[in-house]
């Protein structure tokens, strides 16, 4: 799940003091124009991005809706093979081709229009994540 | 995570069909005006929610944004004593005393004002789920 924030420590305090979430890592993903870090919950994530300057998607998201609920994101084992079947099933896509995301992980984002009004994203972990 | 939707059966479509996730539960959920499924994710679970009445919450949800991300839920073995740490910590809720939710869950919300704009519900599941 990602979360977007205005104020990136404010936010951390949030999540590792009051919902006592451990931070695992902090990172400066270049292509979304985002500063991110991740918290784990169970076997899954609490992504926080903020975004770097006012281009990125985040800072327009923020500045439509505020912070809040901003994406989900789903582990597949096989990005390539995972986004030839969602094409084949109509799914639209706002990536063609996946791109480099937070820990060296390679990604994509479907259309909220095929997807129910909800940003979507698929992740293939890179090794060891 | 909870998915606010239009057409319960469409959504789940999407879910089954297309995302491969298994179906485990459908509920009426009288307390909160909903009908919801769950869906297995890993250990986590994607719950899709379609109001009964257009003066349940999600209903309000809905006219005034579209289906798409509603809210987060996270697991806590005691509830009471999770909601007793976060009212110390000044985390503001909207119910003061649990409700029962979906499966004969003990749930609470958590106000978004205190939580960065995310609508975050806090649920003891029942024995064995």
């Amino acid at each position: 799940m990602g979360v977007a924030v205005e104020e990136l420590d404010a936010a951390i305090a949030l999540y590792e003091k009051q919902f006592e979430m451990p931070l695992v890592h902090r990172e400066t993903v270049a292509a979304f124009g985002v500063e991110a870090v991740l918290f784990d919950v169970g076997e899954s994530h609490v992504e926080l991005i903020s975004p770097l300057d006012s281009e990125s998607g985040v800072a327009k998201f923020l500045a439509k809706n505020g912070p809040g609920l901003h994406h989900v994101a789903y582990a597949v084992d096989d990005i390539d093979a995972a986004l030839e079947k969602l094409a084949a099933a109509g799914i639209d896509r706002i990536d063609q081709e996946p791109r480099t995301g937070i820990r060296e992980s390679r990604v994509a984002f479907l259309h909220p229009r095929s997807t129910g009004g909800v940003l979507t994203e698929i992740v293939e972990p890179a090794g060891g994540h």
